[in-house]
């Protein structure tokens, strides 16, 4: 987490948009946030600030909101960004692995050769939730040798746990902000 | 188009995928380009070089491959970021607009208050090819009152027409490379 008044701030920028998808959910919608140039750029500055001092070769971005905030943090990093897809979607050849969803399993995949072993990787996503997605990309960003230096999101929803479950795998994670509930 | 080694250069770390996604299709692979930290970033300098002399608000990049492009184009604009998205994908209020596919009509959606009139916009996707989603993407953004100050892509495929269609409807029109056929 990041300084009190910065996160309020950033906070601010985002649309809580209420029971979207379905009742009873809130959404936070940070298209807002990306709509705002100051916002936008603070949020992708505090994004890099926890690793800048390390040496990062490629930012991997989770299909599709982690691609707005992953190809600005690969930029401002002077890294190589490796877009991680839903299955299908990449034309040469790929690894893939499984991920549950709410109802049933998805799969996810990265070019086989996006890292090779011993790249130092930084994940970005807009949101960490449950972390289902994030621990399949860090999962799948280690099978093929890259060491996941740290996992990186605007949000947090802390009672759903996905940032633990990132912490257990020995991934540092640093987010901006956190709401309440799901 | 730029100077003519820069393009050779950045041309080389884009990879050709014979037969993909169909017999007779050559594919052009970005992904190797994105990887390669210095061809990244060249390439999202020479996309933002031929406006950067004028104030730009936002940068509209079109789901998914021009997210990555467009985020980082915003930051290094410090702009904001608009997405532009395939329909049922954004929470808020949307305007949308029609496009042809190869078989069919698709749509494309952006929300209602991403722009406000007289916004000075700048659109960012990998590739144009036959311009059906980047010629309905600059009208979405006009119909909200943008001015399309610019449209950039990586990749350009001049033997389908798009670019010409765009500077058609008087959009200024840069590309960082061209290839020959499909």
């Amino acid at each position: 987490m990041i300084a009190s008044q910065l996160a309020t701030d950033l906070a601010a920028t985002v649309r809580s948009i209420p029971d979207y998808p379905k009742p009873g959910i809130i959404f936070r919608d940070i298209t807002t946030l990306l709509g705002n140039p100051r916002a936008f750029r603070r949020a992708v500055d505090e994004l890099v600030q926890p690793w800048a001092g390390s040496k990062i070769d490629k930012v991997a971005g989770i299909e599709a909101r982690g691609f707005i905030l992953g190809g600005a943090v690969a930029h401002q990093a002077s890294a190589g960004f490796i877009p991680i897809r839903k299955k299908g979607k990449l034309p040469h050849a790929t690894v893939r692995i499984a991920y549950s969803l709410e109802y049933g399993l998805d799969e996810m995949e990265m070019h086989e050769d996006a890292v090779t072993a011993g790249e130092r990787v930084v994940l970005v996503d807009d949101l960490i939730a449950t972390g289902g997605t994030a621990v399949a990309a860090t999962k799948l960003l280690k099978q093929c040798g890259a060491e996941v230096v740290a996992a990186v999101f605007v949000i947090d929803l802390p009672d759903l746990g996905g940032a633990d479950k990132l912490r257990a795998l020995g991934t540092p994670v640093h987010t901006l902000m956190s709401f309440a509930g799901h």
